[in-house]
């Protein structure tokens, strides 16, 4: 059995987002499974690399915006944000899904897929435990469970524990995949995954 | 006749290499030609966006260094540069190109290619006007011209005026191609600006 993709990304990366809707298609095309894992930018770019936040960024902030509602209108998607709010405290979605993989690990990519597109298409805050818990749900899982478990110190920890190993694995990136020891950084990146589990590598 | 792809780079990006190799075969097929319009890095990310370099950036300098290592043999082209070397003083070869297309623009282009291929290929250094002018020149341009040429106050002129002109358009990497007012960053998405040109957009 060759090894799951490791899918690396963070809620509020709308790359993150168009990836997410491909990667296990992509996976399953090539007999892989795809092992989710959020992690988190504020981290990653402002903390170990230094930088601003991207949409901060000079120049690059208004070309990004540019860009994602480009990449959105190929792809046949409705972005219900304003790309100008605040992206609000990545931290909620990041805990209850680690939470829910640990106590309810088949639905921890659905729960997934939900976080994105109450974000992303609806448009909605995710910025607290309560309101995690307030999206559509996957089938199963709990509402009230989950703002419980979003706001436990046992998820804090899950989701402390993740990002530094993903840090440790040398992610800075939303989405990144990693294909076997090779990572890809990028949602237009995609295609080369795609390439590299076809032929397997140059 | 419609309007020429604007093409920004800069000589020290790796990215800009790859794309120099293919931009001009894309552009020619789809009945366009190119405008190459040298930019500066050291202007836009450290001046104007406030980052540091790419490759002094924590985690991804170490993956940027794979990635153009892995790009490179994809397009089965050899780097003879350590890329853990400094890249040099990027402005000789930005202001020989500004000066020969002042006074022989028909072979700026073919100056570029010569420079992209001195620098990436052969790893030459061209951090002084006389470096520039040792490389492997096209055809009439004259060396001992062209040393004088990118260390007159002419092409310091005509570069300080064109990076300028690249921030005042929102330029900030290397390379970026602009289709009609349409900015695509990043040698990666030379398919975006293929499949962009093929159906005029979505």
């Amino acid at each position: 059995m060759p090894a799951p993709l490791a899918f690396y990304f963070d809620f509020i990366s709308p790359y993150g987002y168009f990836a997410s809707l491909r990667i296990d298609e992509l996976a399953a095309r090539h007999g892989r499974a795809v092992d989710w894992r959020p992690m988190l930018l504020g981290v990653a770019v402002l903390k170990v690399m230094g930088l601003k936040p991207l949409l901060d960024t000079p120049l690059k902030g208004d070309y990004i915006r540019q860009d994602v509602r480009r990449q959105a209108r190929r792809l046949g998607i409705r972005l219900g944000r304003d790309l100008h709010a605040s992206v609000g405290n990545p931290l909620p979605p990041a805990r209850a899904f680690y939470w829910v993989k640990q106590h309810q690990p088949q639905l921890a990519v659905p729960l997934a897929h939900a976080l994105f597109h109450a974000f992303w298409a609806e448009g909605r805050d995710l910025s607290t435990p309560e309101a995690v818990a307030g999206i559509e749900l996957p089938a199963g899982l709990d509402a009230d469970a989950l703002a419980a478990g979003a706001a436990s110190d046992e998820a804090a920890t899950l989701l402390r524990t993740a990002v530094a190993a993903s840090i440790q694995a040398g992610i800075f990136g939303s989405p990144t995949v990693v294909v076997d020891d090779e990572p890809f950084w990028g949602a237009d990146r995609l295609r080369d995954v795609d390439e590299w589990l076809a032929c397997g590598g140059w």
